[in-house]
């Protein structure tokens, strides 16, 4: 992005999603105009931003006719075909992150094959397609065993906690590609957010612990409390060596499993990531404009925290509400939390759907437990109206 | 704003300058939509926000027609005439803030009559018709003289020093109401922004420095370095006092000339303010999302400063420059200064125009006029391309 321009850059943004949404947000800031191929015109991110084409992220010519309004192409989720993502690539569009890397995120064999070659720990893993591999590969450990979607796995979809071969054989009569991993009793989860420019410059934000339930990300402590001295540093290392050698450009985020006498890598995204959604108000750069900055090759933002200690907490539809109900509850949370940073990315609260999140910012000498249950109250009231647990 | 809603409360916004694009990005992470009437459909907000009407704000029938589709109204600046406000709340349109109120912002004289009944201090000041009239408040003082539109002054226009009877009486040939002002020798000039809602909660931004160069804000300091003990408090409260007496919804702005024995009320302006864009980063709740909340008639968020020290200098265009040659300084200054927070309205940099913001966080370590020399740099060559004065 250097030279003569006649007008703002254009970053193109496939899927309209809250990442799409809070990635228009930060483009905003610096006057790079965000254009979203979403599904739909009321997508999240359609709600907010006033350049949106309707199409299908599944369809070449979609993307084609989207890539040739776009300097620059990049993703809200991880559904786009890898093909197609190759053959943009062929066609001269600068797709960032390109297919090479977007396939470890995509193939979960051949990004277990690739850490193990990089000499990184991962959880045990084998494909199966046979309730006897899988009763085989459960052998040294016992039940339960993790069955995963090698492509198209999301956010606790396409992985299932198998407890007996009965579980596991009803997922394997869905017929589709799977791999089995050990069930790590982890301590914790930890996620690293990273960014990487073409240019290979890199910046990595505060090492963050993540709090799971069902495979689904609900609360994130900043920076992760109580790690060993060094240990952040180590993380970091570890996830810039993994964009490096996996050549990401943009975010790369990757989630761990803190076990008594190590790390192993659990997952990779490379695109913003829930883990590092408390960025927008809790370091200096946010993780969606540094994603702008990568992806336009643009020097990185400073990933400083901006706040000792921050706590988030995901919005989740609690019932059968209207997206009014939400905002009927602003009056309270507001009112009990001013200082509680309120995101609701403006979709229906289905139950069980994320629908926003909540960021509280502390001091040193603040209990992170304190601004994690902040968090969490005024995140499950907004969802539910509800008080209690 | 409780109670059932169908959907998502809309502001609307009259006027579609950087202040209703950055009030649009704080609304969005509310989920609130922001409806822009902008005078043309490449104005600064029309260019992020896909609720635009293009119309005149001074058209009562377009303004009408806007109100119509929004549950609360509100301004981007102050040039709507004051008649067609008052029709809208006769109207039962909610305008925040109201004609009442707006009315001391438009009219100079107006203003400071009411402030002089409150017993606050102001310039010495008269309405102005014939150079006689200026030669004999000049007495006193002597030259120069400050002459100001009594109403539709703006950003130093409006605002015209005058040397000698020669300049004043060039002003007074334009044949607009006048006001003549002593020309105030400060040692400083300060600026209070606060908030009200309609509940009459009201909250009050940390008081700032700011430095004017021929009546335009170049840069602020925040908070105010070395005030004396109390005396931002002092200010806050005087801010909060105006804010009540004149019934202003939504936010005000206290400029203020400090001077040997005291303070003197410069200007108001009732809506988000130059003198609080270091909120977007420097403070939990920023100017944008405050007036939103205030608006709406949502509890307040905390204005607690989000740094200890925050330096913010504008962006004005330096020459003949394209919108695009702004974008090529980009790697120079993200560059040389990681930690700079950059804010690009989108608009062509003509000479002298305003078309962006820099801000820069500091500790409490850190020396304000080491922050104030990197913003002024970082902006000044996103202005001009010229790294000297």
């Amino acid at each position: 992005m250097t030279g003569q321009r006649a007008s703002a850059p254009v970053v193109g943004m496939v899927g309209g999603g809250q990442l799409a949404r809070m990635t228009h947000q930060a483009a905003a800031s610096l006057g790079v105009r965000l254009r979203v191929l979403a599904a739909s015109p009321g997508d999240s991110a359609a709600q907010v931003c006033p350049d949106v084409s309707v199409g299908d992220h599944t369809s070449l010519a979609d993307l084609r006719d989207f890539a040739a309004r776009c300097d620059v192409l990049t993703f809200d989720h991880e559904h786009v075909p890898i093909e197609h993502v190759a053959a943009l690539e062929q066609a001269g569009v600068r797709v960032r992150p390109g297919a090479w890397a977007l396939h470890y995120a995509q193939d979960k064999l051949a990004m277990r094959g690739r850490l193990a070659a990089l000499g990184l720990r991962c959880p045990r893993y084998r494909p199966v397609r046979t309730l006897d591999e899988v009763r085989e590969f459960a052998a040294p450990g016992g039940w339960p065993v993790v069955l995963k979607a090698a492509r198209g796995g999301y956010d606790g979809k396409g992985v299932w906690v198998c407890h007996s071969p009965g579980e596991a054989g009803e997922i394997l009569a869905h017929d589709i590609p799977l791999i089995a991993e050990e069930h790590v009793q982890f301590r914790r989860e930890l996620a690293a957010v990273v960014a990487c420019s073409p240019h290979r410059q890199g910046a990595a934000f505060p090492v963050v612990q993540t709090v799971q339930r069902d495979g689904i990300c609900h609360e994130v402590l900043a920076p992760a409390p109580d790690l060993r001295p060094g240990a952040a540093a180590r993380i970091q290392e570890l996830a810039l060596r993994v964009a490096a050698e996996l050549g990401v450009t943009g975010l790369l985020a990757v989630e761990l499993f803190e076990i008594t006498d190590g790390l192993l890598v659990n997952e990779l995204a490379m695109r913003p990531h829930n883990s590092g959604h408390w960025t927008i108000e809790g370091a200096r750069t946010s993780q969606f404009e540094q994603h702008v900055r990568a992806v336009l090759d643009l020097p990185l933002g400073t990933p400083r925290i901006a706040a000792p200690k921050v706590a988030m907490a995901n919005v989740f539809g609690g019932g059968c509400d209207a997206v009014g109900d939400v905002f009927a509850r602003y009056g309270h949370v507001m009112a009990s939390d001013p200082g509680a940073k309120l995101h609701f990315y403006g979709k229906e609260p289905r139950p069980g759907r994320k629908i926003g999140h909540v960021t509280v910012l502390g001091d040193a000498g603040d209990d992170i437990a304190v601004l994690r249950q902040r968090a969490r109250r005024v995140a499950r009231y907004l969802g539910s109206g509800r008080e209690d647990e």
